[in-house]
């Protein structure tokens, strides 16, 4: 967690490099906080061209972002925290989807932690110094 | 918002007019009451066929329906709003499904509507005069 | 419901005696406690070699599960569910994921019942007559 599905037709995303790229910057939205990296997972989901209907209407330039968070922490003390992800979320996509003329709809759901493991092994809590030896090391490990 | 997700094998919606027609019934099972066209997202996943498996066993005549709704009102008034909702889904897929001879599951997950978007975006309030103009318009546009 | 969707790249799972051995384990996680067979769907979902990202790389020995259970019962009186189960999971796992070398990730979230439907019907009670009923055939009936 994050994981970022993002489901797209035809040849919109069909260059490696902007993939690449675009989920580089994805990652960077959540580590400058701590998060290790390797959290953040990018699924770019290719449909054929007249499976994606938004209206009823089959669309080739639709972007549709499917994001799960994590319901880690609830952001107490920001002020408006949707808003400002949200903004930052607009500024990291706007190259590869709204500068190329694409709609694209976006939302995001809170999962529960009780069940999150990377590979079998449940996270250390949020901040805590084993997740700064996950994030340094980028690997999960066994912690306690 | 809504997203349908529909995941399918082998050639069960491999017709364009049948994707099409069901895009537009599903569709219609929103927009009655004022709800925006564009809202409506309808996406057909096909899988290989021996990839999808029901009780242990692969399946090449099984729809799974995974759908999102936006937490945006609690329908409070409505008498038993999810058995009355179901049953126009259960119309509206009907001729494409049941009558088939598919077997078929759906389930329907809220979302929260902090970080909901349209081209970058939020929503109007449901049932506002700005949510009129999108539906009127059928697009998003700035709002306030 | 439960609902296991499994992505992977390439080679990952492209043995259908494999894929159909873990859907089977993943199936006898769930039925040992009366629950029809035919709730636990099992879909594996390719995805292209890079079109996945973890960190921001492109990664092909990663599986990254997806899973849905029905908010059925709350599991009182279980003492640490979560992590009972998550040591199920693992050991149901490891043959197919952890014994080849692949990094995993692996989140569930709760889905409310309110909408779930099996061939248009509604499940009955968890563990009342009906779903045994539904659970010795194996489909289910009407009920009520």
């Amino acid at each position: 967690m994050p994981l970022w599905n993002i489901y797209y037709t035809a040849d919109i995303f069909e260059s490696t490099v902007t993939r690449t790229k675009l989920a580089e910057d994805i990652t960077n939205l959540y580590t400058g906080g701590g998060m290790p990296a390797f959290y953040v997972v990018v699924q770019f989901i290719p449909l054929p061209a007249e499976n994606v209907f938004v209206a009823g209407k089959a669309r080739t330039n639709f972007v549709r972002l499917v994001i799960q968070h994590m319901a880690v922490h609830k952001h107490e003390g920001v002020d408006n925290f949707p808003a400002r992800f949200s903004t930052k979320i607009n500024d990291a996509l706007r190259p590869y989807i709204a500068d190329k003329g694409y709609d694209w709809e976006i939302t995001v759901s809170d999962t529960p932690r009780d069940f999150w493991r990377f590979n079998g092994i449940e996270p250390p809590p949020y901040g805590s110094e084993a997740m700064k030896v996950w994030a340094k090391e980028d690997k999960a490990s066994e912690w306690a």
